[in-house]
C-alpha cells in the first residue's frame, strides 16, 4: 500500500466564474481549494478537472489513473455528457472510489449509481448546520467528536431520495426545523461512494477544518486498491453434471 | 385494503415464438403462464403486456393503473424503448411495486434501478437448482419450507453485481459447484423492488407450484398502497430563523 | 388472515402510582391507554400485564398467546426477572413482534435482542419533538405525512448505541439542537423488532393521533402469523456425498 | 497508524488434548497455529488465552492490552464464566475487533452480540466447502479470487439464526446440498465483529492459505482504533430552549 492514492477532484467551475461572493470565497474555484487541502496528504497526489475542459477534464487516461475522484457540481449537471457519465460510472464499479458533495446529489452520475431520485428540502437562508456523528470508530468519522457545527449553510431535508445507505455517518440538525443524512456510504460493484452534504457556493465550508477532515478521511476509506472488469461469463462446471442428451442437443440462443 | 391489487405482466415473448421447445411449454407466453396462476387470486386483477405491443404494451393508463409489474425479458433487452423504461422507473420510484424474473437481471429498469453491472456467472446445462430459504418469516416465503428444488435450471453464480439487497430471501445451490443470491429485496423510492432468479425459458419453471407461491407473494408484499411524485421542493423554515441582512440580499443563482 | 391478531401491552406501572402528574395523564396506567386505542381496532385482540403482577403478567399461556407484545419501562428495569426475558426473547426470535417504546431502550429485552448498550443522549427540558419519516410508503408510516410534531418531550440524542437498523423510519429534531433514530426495525430471528422513541411519562404522548396511528401500523407490521421453534439439527445431505471410510470411523466428539 | 495491532487469539483448547486426531493436526492447539501464522505480520503482535487459564486468560490488562480478538470454542462453550463474557463485550462495544471462528457461532459472546439463536444445520461428513466471494473488493477478501475451497470440513447450513449482517463477504456451497453464509461482518458499538466459518477441529483448515489469508485480512479490518467508554449523558441543549416555568418545576425521578 506504499503507492499514493491518486485522487482527482472535478469541479462543475462555473458559480466561482459568474457570482463575485463565490469568487471571493474560492478565488481558483471549488476544486482548487478542496485539492488544496487534500494535497497536503503526503500519500495523496492530486489532480483537478473541471466541466469546460475538454471530455470534462476526464478524458484520456485521466480515469484510468484515478483511484478517488472527488465530484462537485450544482447549475450545470445537464451539461456533462452522458458518454462521460457512463465511463465514470463502469470505473466506480470497477473500483474506483467517489465522493459526491453537497448539490451533487443530483449530479447524473450519482443519480445513475444510485438508481432513485436523490431530491430533497432545500432552502437558501440563515440556518445553521450541526452534523451528527452516529459511528464515532468508522474511519470516515475519525477526528470529529460527537458533532460538529457550520455556522451558515444550505438547508438539505428529509426525505431524502436515496436507497437504504450500507453505512449512515452523519445526521444533520438545521435551525428552521429539519434533519438530514448528510454523510452515507454505499458499495457499488467493487467501488465505494459517499456522499457528504455540506459544501454551498456561497459559504467557505470548504475553508472549515471539520469538513477537510472528513472529506480527506473519506478518500482513504474509498480507495479499494483495486480493479475489476465487468464480465458475465459462461462457467464450465466445478463439479460432475448429470449426463443428460435431450438437455445436450437442445439449441442455446439469445444471449446473456 | 379493500381493493384489488391491480398487476400487469410483462413478457418479451420472443422465445415462445422462435423455439418449439419453448412454445411446447408456454403455448401462450410465459406471461399468459404468469399471468394464469396469479389470476387465480381473488384480490388480484391481471393483464399482459408484451414488448412487440405499441409502447411494449405500457402506454396510456397502464402504468397508472398498475401496483405491480412482473418483468420478464431476454434476448431482447435492448429492443425496449428508453422512454418507456424512464416511464416504469419513475412510476416505481412513485410507489408501484417491480418483480424482475431471471434474465431480467439484464433488463434495463432492473439495471436503471440498481446501479450496478448485474452481472453474473451462468451456465445452460444440466444444474439442478435447490433454493434455500434464509427468511422463513417474511411474507414473501410463507409456504416455503427449508429450501425447494428446481429439477433442472440454467445456472446463475456469484458474483453477482447488485447493491447490498436489503433483505436476502434465498440462496441456490447448484449441482455443478455455484452459489446465487436468487431471491432479494430493495426499497427504491417509494416502490418495492423483487428480485427472483429462477425461470429460464427452456424449463417448465412457471408451472412450478413452489414458484408460483413465491410470485404470488411477491406481489403482495410489493404492493405498497401509495403514489407520491418526486417533488425537490423548496421549504419555508418551520421555527424561527435569525435575520441576517447579508443573506437576505443575496443572489439566488442556478436551481436545485 | 382472518384471525385477530393478538396483542398484549406490557407496561412498568410505576410511575403512574408514585408521580402525581403522570397519573393525571395515564389514570389507568399508560398500558391501559395504549391498549384502550389499539383495542378500538377490529382486527386486534387486547390484554395487559405489568410489572408487579406475577411473572410480571407473562407467565401461563401469555407468550404462547400473543403475536405482537408492546413494551414500556423505564424505572424498574433492573426487576424485571432474566427468567422472563428470556421467555419473551425466545419468543421473539420465533416470529413474536415486538415493539418497545421511549425508555424501553434500556429494557433488558431490547438490550440483549440488539447486542448493543442501547445508550443516548438525553434531556428533561421544554424540548419540541419533531419526527421526519423517511419511507412514506412504508406500512407503519401510512397516515402520517413528511412529518408530525411533539410539543413537548423528552430529548432523546445521538449517537445511539444500536446496531444498524434494517429499516429507519423516522428522524426526530429537537429543538435543544440534537437529533434521533426515533423509529426503526430490525428482524431479529423469526420476530419483528420495532423502537419507537416518543412517549415520556410526563407528556400525554399516547394520547395524540400521530402517536397512535403510528403504534397501531406497527401492531400490523410486526405480527408474522409463524411460529417457528429453534433447532440446531444434525443434518443428513440432500445429494450424494463421496464414500471415506477413514472419515467415516473417526469419532464425533463435543456437541454443536 | 505505527504503533502495531495488538491480537490476541483465544482457543478453547480442548480438543486437542482429547483428540489424538486433533492433536496431530494442532500438537499446540489451535490457538498457536492461528497466532503463529499471523505472527508473521510483522503490523501484529501477539498472545494467545485458553478456557483453563485463570480468568480464561482473559484477566488484568489482556482485554486493555487487546485491539482484535480472535476467537475458537466449541464443547465447552457452557465453562466460559458470564463475567467474563460480559467485560468482552463491554471491550468490543468500546472499539475492539472480534474474529468469530466456526463452531463459535455458539460462543456466548458472538450469541450475546448477536441477540439470536445463531443455530445452523451441521453434518460432519465427506463434504467439501467451496466458498464463493461475493465482495471482491472488500480489505477482508483482498488476494482470494471468485472463490476457494477446503478439501473436507463440516457442513454448516441455512436457515442460520444470525441478523442481517452488515456485509456478506462469502457464501458456501457444500456438496451434500447446502449453502452457508460462512463470512459476514457487523458493527457492534464501536466494534467490528467478523464471522468466519471455516474451522472444524478434526481438519487442518487453519493451516490452508486462502483461511490464513482471510484472518489475517479481518484482524486488520476489524481494529479501529478507538475505544470509546458507553455513557448515557444528561446533555444541557445546544440551542436556547423556551422557557416554561411549569416544566422547570416538576420533579425528575427514575433514571435514564
Amino acid at each position: 500500500m506504499s503507492s499514493p492514492i491518486r485522487v482527482t477532484v472535478w469541479g462543475e467551475y462555473r458559480h466561482e466564474k459568474k457570482n463575485p461572493k463565490v469568487a471571493e470565497i474560492y478565488p481558483d474555484g471549488m476544486h482548487n481549494t478542496i485539492a488544496g487541502f487534500l494535497g497536503k496528504q503526503t500519500d495523496f497526489t492530486l489532480r483537478t478537472a473541471t466541466l469546460d475542459q475538454p471530455e470534462h477534464g476526464l478524458g484520456g487516461n485521466v480515469l484510468d489513473e484515478t483511484d478517488v475522484l472527488v465530484w462537485w457540481g450544482h447549475m450545470a449537471h445537464g451539461e456533462v455528457a452522458d458518454e462521460v457519465v457512463a465511463r465514470v460510472k463502469t470505473r466506480v464499479l470497477e473500483g474506483m472510489g467517489l465522493i459526491v458533495l453537497h448539490s451533487g446529489h443530483y449530479a447524473k452520475i450519482f443519480k445513475a449509481l444510485m438508481g432513485t431520485t436523490c431530491s430533497l428540502k432545500w432552502r437558501e437562508s440563515t440556518d445553521k448546520e450541526r452534523l451528527w456523528n452516529l459511528m464515532p470508530s468508522h474511519p470516515i468519522t475519525q477526528g470529529i467528536g460527537d458533532y460538529f457545527e457550520i455556522p451558515q449553510e444550505e438547508m438539505y431535508g428529509e426525505p431524502f431520495g436515496i436507497p437504504t445507505p450500507d453505512e449512515l455517518l452523519f445526521v444533520s440538525w438545521f435551525t428552521g426545523g429539519e434533519v438530514f443524512r448528510s454523510g452515507a456510504t454505499w458499495y457499488r460493484g467493487n467501488g465505494r461512494v459517499f456522499y457528504f452534504r455540506p459544501g454551498h457556493e456561497t459559504y467557505p465550508t470548504y475553508h472549515q477544518s471539520e469538513v477537510q477532515t472528513v472529506i480527506t478521511n473519506a478518500v482513504r476509506w474509498a480507495h479499494t486498491g483495486v480493479r475489476i472488469a465487468d464480465v458475465c461469463p459462461n462457467s464450465p462446471p466445478l463439479e460432475p453434471l448429470p449426463e443428460d442428451a435431450e438437455a445436450a442437443s437442445r439449441p442455446t440462443e439469445g444471449f446473456k
